[in-house]
């Protein structure tokens, strides 16, 4: 369990953990807590059974704090200690997961001095992405091992935002329908060369191989997943046509017709935006065309620190403006931007719903700690989006001059 | 013609036009003007007749320069002094006139002592985008007279970048087109109230009452524009549904359904941007869309500082993380972005056609100088978006955590 979470230094409140009444101070505090997030319509229960906040007729859900030591701990290490205090079952939440966590998100901009001290203890630290680093991070989130995400991903192992033609469709046509909308959108064509930075177990590669006869270049530091994406390019017989690269996408070399990248931006610091741009501009042919997804935010905020901290290392999801960053050194033209952010929600309710399915095998693999952990996680980040502090942007780029564009974007909508 | 230039104060070098022999510092200063544009394939011919610059073999076209005062101003003034120097006829390009600008601007990246003399003195002057300034800018371009602007625009006068369904519509198809493409974008509906700001002429106004049945509040500081705006509405019968406001958009009041922007960002100053942002954000419900279209560039320059001075007053094209100021202070989310570039070329293409087949008539009302001064402008706006330096951004918003947003962009390739 090592790699899933630092152990708390939380001795000094462990002892007072033998349940002291609730006192006044208690719920001065719990009231405080709950203005500091904007007072959203979810009241605190107390270890006591008394409550603080609205009444029960305008409320979405509840949360449940065992006992001080938990209270005082939102107050010390806020988001983070939120998270923590709910994988270790210490905070229960009465109602709908996600939308108690939804109506946290959409409460209006928290005010004072304990948001200010919260704020402040909430930025996160400092990070590295340097090769080393950014391997121990990856390692930290992709290597718990491919049987624990073949139990709540889809068939083809897509860690990523599907794309749903319609709502109702499933999360196997969903991601398949998104592999699709990429390849439509970077117009591939049987032959060209399409170099992938950060490629997952290999779905997108092994698409545009095996649906469109793409030659692809697939770079991904994770070794579990790099060694699950060989045996599936040999077993589908296309192990001619991809190449999976257990490398960092700088050591790229060559000239592609198009380059891809899903779901990596948001392993990338924004400080690095400009290198990924070099990488870009030396690959790519006068006539390339690029398609970069990534998770991206309305406003430019660090990531909630437990999810930085707990589940991905080092993540950062930028603003527009700050993706730009990427593109606008190289003089590359973004031709189309789409926001995906509902089917992304859409996305994780299918991989939450799957996850309770097997949340008993999760358990017996790791421990309850870890089905807390990522329940929160995956909830929480369906909240995220729905709340639109999370957005999903899907970004189209050509060399600024090119004039292999596409003339309208009628042809991605028409059967072919 | 007060209006459309100021005067040159070129006594020192008028002096010098007694066509003097060319001599090795002549052809000393055209070779580094060429080499100060990257060298492009347009050689240099001088007043003697003689040449500098590639070979006819590669040539693409050819400047003529008819004296040392015109070689000279173009060290001095850069693209200012060439702009001019061409309206005045002291320049004349050979071959064709888009291909030779085209070529003129694709060329690498001008290096030397010349182009940083040049770069200099290129700087736009400092602009201030007080009300005062900018009623006196836009008088400047958009109160030249509607029967000028009747000359060579569409039936409707829409003075922005059309949508090409195909590439072989008409003007009036394609310019009736981008009105409804705009109404598709926001899903606009019957009895919404929409917000315009900078309208034109109104067509676009014009177009969502008459066929969406919405009611529109439009505003424009062109007194010329009002006035057949509000004629125009009078005529159709649908004054009573269009409100056309001459005033500036900041004192725009109310709720709106919807909010749009066709080729007005580019006189709003970066600096006013937020400004912009927070008239959308109290003018716009919590379900509301907006759109705006502007030209843009991939990368952050100042406006040709010939375009800046003689034609467009106090204009920027802004890059996309530029634009993105527009909307980020205010936590609105971007849900689409098209670019449209090389639409606006095949726009400008009519637009110079149908101004040549009238230039006897634009001569009689102004004179030579002023068909060659807007002939360079049409054809050097043509070469800005073919070769890049241009592109048309058409930004589609809501609220960031809005779920009144479409589910996917099919709708908007559909027949209804």
């Amino acid at each position: 369990m090592e790699s899933h979470g630092t152990p708390y230094d939380l001795e000094s409140l462990e002892t007072q953990t033998a349940r002291p009444r609730v006192g006044a101070f208690d719920r001065w505090i719990a009231r405080k807590l709950l203005a500091a997030r904007g007072n959203p319509p979810v009241p605190i229960r107390l270890w006591d059974g008394s409550e603080v906040g609205p009444g029960a007729e305008t409320a979405v859900g509840r949360l449940r704090i065992a006992d001080r030591s938990t209270l005082l701990r939102l107050v010390a290490q806020g988001e983070l200690g939120f998270g923590d205090a709910y994988s270790e079952g210490k905070i229960e939440i009465d109602g709908d997961l996600v939308q108690t966590l939804t109506a946290l998100f959409n409460a209006a901009e928290p005010k004072g001095w304990l948001t200010r001290l919260m704020t402040r203890r909430n930025r996160p630290r400092a990070h590295t992405h340097t090769l080393g680093g950014s391997r121990e991070s990856i390692h930290h989130h992709y290597d718990l091992g491919n049987d624990f995400y073949a139990l709540w991903l889809d068939a083809a192992m897509v860690y990523t935002c599907a794309y749903f033609p319609t709502p109702t469709v499933s999360l196997e046509e969903a991601q398949e329908a998104k592999l699709e909308h990429v390849c439509r959108k970077i117009r591939l064509r049987k032959g060209e060369r399409v170099l992938e930075a950060g490629c997952g177990w290999g779905a997108l590669a092994l698409y545009m191989a095996r649906r469109h006869g793409a030659r692809v270049t697939a770079f991904n530091i994770s070794r579990e997943q790099i060694a699950y994406a060989r045996e599936q390019a040999e077993r589908q017989g296309i192990g001619s046509l991809v190449e999976f690269v257990e490398d960092d996408y700088h050591n790229a070399h060559g000239r592609y017709d198009a380059f891809v990248s899903v779901g990596m931006l948001e392993h990338v610091g924004p400080e690095n935006y400009e290198a990924l741009g070099r990488v870009i501009d030396r690959s790519l042919h006068a006539d390339g065309r690029g398609l970069i997804h990534s998770i991206g935010r309305p406003q430019s905020v660090p990531m909630n620190r437990w999810i930085e901290r707990r589940i991905f290392p080092g993540s950062y999801c930028p603003t527009l403006s700050e993706m730009a960053r990427v593109l606008e050194p190289w003089n590359l033209g973004v031709l189309d931007i789409e926001n995906l952010r509902l089917h992304y929600a859409k996305t994780l309710e299918h991989w939450l719903e799957r996850f309770e399915n097997n949340a008993d095998q999760v358990r017996a693999r790791f421990d309850e700690r870890f089905v807390r952990t990522w329940r929160l996680y995956l909830a929480g980040s369906i909240a995220a989006f729905l709340s639109g502090s999370f957005q999903l942007f899907q970004l189209v780029f050509a060399r600024a001059g090119s004039h292999a564009v596409p003339w309208t974007r009628e042809y991605l909508y028409t059967q072919s």
